[in-house]
């Protein structure tokens, strides 16, 4: 089954009975997608000053109140502990286990927060004939770590994410100038052409998501990725956190083009 | 003394010995000025996340580290207790004194908070043969009290404060459009036209900074104002937090034009 015209409230229902588990990329066309992190009140300011120093990796789309599981402006009638597909728990920075539900998990003092994600843009780099190549091989966007220092934040710190779309030099400047306009979901690349000089040694090893074809002449590009406050967690190892599992995303009721600014 | 050609750290010095104590609009052509709120880690979290719920408003250029006085990003070698050429100091939500240096009221547990302001667009409407009418008179900016609610978050809440610029009809359009290119300064308008619409009662008696003659034919233009922390402030009372002067500004090394999204 596809999803691409499904309305977001559909596939969110779906997704709390437990019917999809799988990654989002590609449902509910035309509307944005979020990632997530969750931590307990006592560590929520270093990460919301982390959020707001670093605002390319880390563009916030909602921030919920001190216990509540509820969506309120991202989407109608949400709840943020079962409409993932798949979440995973991190504890002192490992990763401890994945679950499609963490309702057994929440705690009166997790705040959760929503950030944008790059599959907004995607839409709007098709719609301008700029390839976008995981789509095209039924696969998930591959994601590296990378070289690159986030401005730490109180106990958060860590190394960019980035997600990276191969394609030929005369759209790298189209690519540019679309994403450029929508900050809230990453806004312009970060990094084009060669991907050592980021930290990646091998582009057809993504530390996420799926390696996709990089044809002759291609150059890839790489824009800041919603997977870094994961490598965050992995860097700060705070006692609990919990994410949404790469790729499997929370689908908002909000459609991307109000995501420009 | 004109200090429009000035360099931000020359007036800064200026400001810090005690030499400049009045309103900086038009002071160092071209450099970005920020509006100031201070107040205990205990309510920082709740203040960064207003900001966050508030961008218009509250647009961050640079949050302090817990107890540090010292301005990094925003500035060179600057000290945020010294900066500003006038400090308000509020308790419990009432306005207690006004000082030029805030040294001895220094705490370990106060961050700050520095917003964008409107003077940063000032010269790009200027450029623009945009008329800016308080600086054609020599005044400050004219600011009111609305009835637009801000949206809250845990103590925070209050109504937003605007600027006002009057111009001819065939202007409005150029303004709105150079300024939503600058979101970081408040970006577009809130509000073009009737005063009354956002609770304005008399557009000659503004709630801070003077009021600016409006010709015939001219449409008033409000833009969210940096000064919307005090009115929060106001509303929220809480126990001690500390702004600038409305006007007072603290300028930074900056350029408006790096501003740009």
């Amino acid at each position: 089954m596809n999803y691409s015209n499904a309305s977001p409230k559909e596939v969110r229902q779906l997704i709390r009975e437990g019917k999809i588990t799988t990654q989002t990329s590609g449902m509910c066309d035309g509307f944005a997608q979020g990632n997530l992190l969750i931590i307990p009140k006592e560590h929520a300011y270093d990460f919301l000053l982390f959020t707001q120093r670093n605002p390319k990796p880390c563009p916030i789309l909602e921030v919920g109140d001190v216990g509540s599981r509820l969506v309120k402006t991202m989407a109608d009638n949400a709840d943020i502990a079962t409409d993932i597909p798949k979440y995973r728990l991190w504890e002192y920075g490992k990763l401890v286990d994945e679950y499609t539900d963490i309702s057994h998990l929440w705690r009166d003092d997790f705040v959760y927060f929503l950030i944008g994600c790059s599959f907004s843009f995607e839409g709007e780099l098709l719609a301008s004939d700029v390839p976008v190549r995981h789509i095209e091989e039924g696969r998930n966007v591959p994601m590296y770590m990378t070289n690159i220092p986030c401005v730490p934040a109180g106990i958060f710190h860590g190394n960019v994410v980035v997600s990276m779309r191969p394609m030929p030099a005369d759209q790298v400047i189209k690519a540019v100038s679309i994403t450029s306009s929508m900050p809230r979901v990453h806004g312009a690349p970060i990094h084009i052409g060669d991907p050592e000089k980021i930290g990646i040694k091998d582009i057809n090893k993504p530390d996420f998501g799926d390696s996709v074809t990089i044809k002759d002449g291609e150059i890839p590009v790489f824009w800041c990725c919603g997977v870094t406050p994961q490598s965050a967690v992995m860097s700060t190892k705070p006692p609990i956190a919990i994410t949404h599992s790469p790729g499997h995303m929370f689908i908002t009721d909000v459609k991307n083009s109000l995501l420009k600014d």
